[in-house]
């Protein structure tokens, strides 16, 4: 079922990224990677900061195949693709849930300490966005708009309170789905912001 | 003898990437930082992917001697590498196959799935530009212009073709390097670019 | 003593960084985000790039909270912290030190090659500045400007010369911290600068 849903989200994640490859005049190589790195780049850093081996993608070769084709067919139908603009946000919102949940539980396989198994969830939904904006040379938007990571956070949280209070894993990822979704979709809703901390000062 | 090519292509990748690092006015670490990103980044890159373990510069710190001294010798010699650009162009050509097909066979070596022996060509001939634009603050050049990545996957896979048909490894690393770099020099030649993909709608 | 002096480091760098953060108008999470990556992730891509598992901050997550709990306590404090500045640029220099003397260890423990020993030391002392500016989208300062990467690799010289001849690693550490920090405090007040290559050809 999660898995399921990891395919629909990479997917997704993949042709919105090549929008972005787009606005940036990519060619189709371009296109690819931002839609790689975008898609399965969150599992990557993750596994690689903490050594877990082989990736993702190198195991199920199959990902990388989906969402380059994904993207292609994205930068192909881009002009259609402006009206499904909110369903991909929702497949956005799901991505990162399902992202930040299967992180979690890889790193509690890995019997890690509480904090680093929120920071892998939140690593494994967010950091695929981080690069993108990096190879795109923007300031990432995870740090600068926008509820995003916080849903990462409170996802994950519910994922392991659950567990502690003795939740099966299934109740537990079902429940802190369900939530992460709703909080994401109500900051769409309502555009929520997080507090900014602006400072204008030169320092050195 | 594809040892003999990869030094030499590391050296000239990292006084191509001094210039570089010159037009950003960096101070003599970053023109050493620039070139060893750039000469070595791309193996570097598939080495932490692939979980392939030393990397290339611990096992041989002298690239790093080398690579650091060809780029400060090309700071010294700036003003007179501008007539040898058509020759840094070629070895940088030649740089490209290299790096493809070493990529390969380490991950052939490692019985990694196609896919995955393609892709570890690619990121080897390519990554360590793409490290460098990042560093030097630019969107990426191989992800906007030019038949290069393409180049990369053309030597991979007519290397992976040839050995499917019975062909030794020696024979197929002399076909691919032969075809990749005719391929290369006839884009350079005749100003070949790939397809973009130019999408000007605001999304998100 | 090197550990509590490590502790301090990451405070104060993490501190610094929240600044940085401020300037691009970052919420809370880029804060705490950009004082990891600048307080832990020197060491974390010397392991990565050396493949020394776990990271320093899986099995000492605390690291993780005290930095940004000093991040965040920057930025209530912004306003405050402008006066300290001198403070802060001293404890820079002693980050840079210490990173660099506990990146030479490391290192060293491996029984790697000196330059590989040296070059573990720069990574830790000067590659989380790297990473911050990277994500700040700047190009790094350190390629650009001062006596920062060069005091790194004094540091790692005369550590690894102290015990060439002969001395206890403690020793060693002391001797190399203050000849590390007295020329780096030397390169603030005087406001020495590498020269600088400086290239305005267009190249390719």
């Amino acid at each position: 079922m999660l898995h399921i849903l990891y395919i629909i989200a990479i997917t997704a994640e993949a042709m919105t990224a090549a929008l972005s490859a787009g606005r940036r005049n990519m060619d189709w190589v371009g296109v690819c990677m931002i839609a790689w790195v975008t898609a399965l780049g969150g599992g990557t850093i993750r596994n690689i900061l903490l050594g877990h081996y082989p990736m993702t993608w190198v195991s199920h070769p199959e990902y990388l195949l989906i969402t380059a084709g994904a993207a292609l067919f994205a930068a192909l139908i881009a002009s259609f693709m402006r009206r499904l603009k909110m369903l991909f946000l929702y497949l956005d919102a799901l991505g990162l849930v399902v992202f930040t949940i299967i992180g979690c539980q890889l790193a509690e396989e890995m019997h890690l300490p509480v904090i680093i198994i929120l920071l892998s969830g939140m690593i494994t939904g967010c950091a695929g966005g981080v690069l993108r904006d990096v190879l795109c040379n923007d300031i990432p938007l995870l740090f600068r708009k926008e509820v995003y990571a916080s849903v990462a956070i409170v996802t994950g949280g519910v994922y392991l309170g659950m567990e502690a209070l003795g939740s099966s894993a299934q109740w537990a990822t079902v429940i802190a789905a369900v939530i992460g979704l709703i909080l994401r979709l109500l900051a769409i809703r309502y555009e929520w912001q997080m507090p900014k901390f602006v400072y204008h000062e030169e320092w050195e």
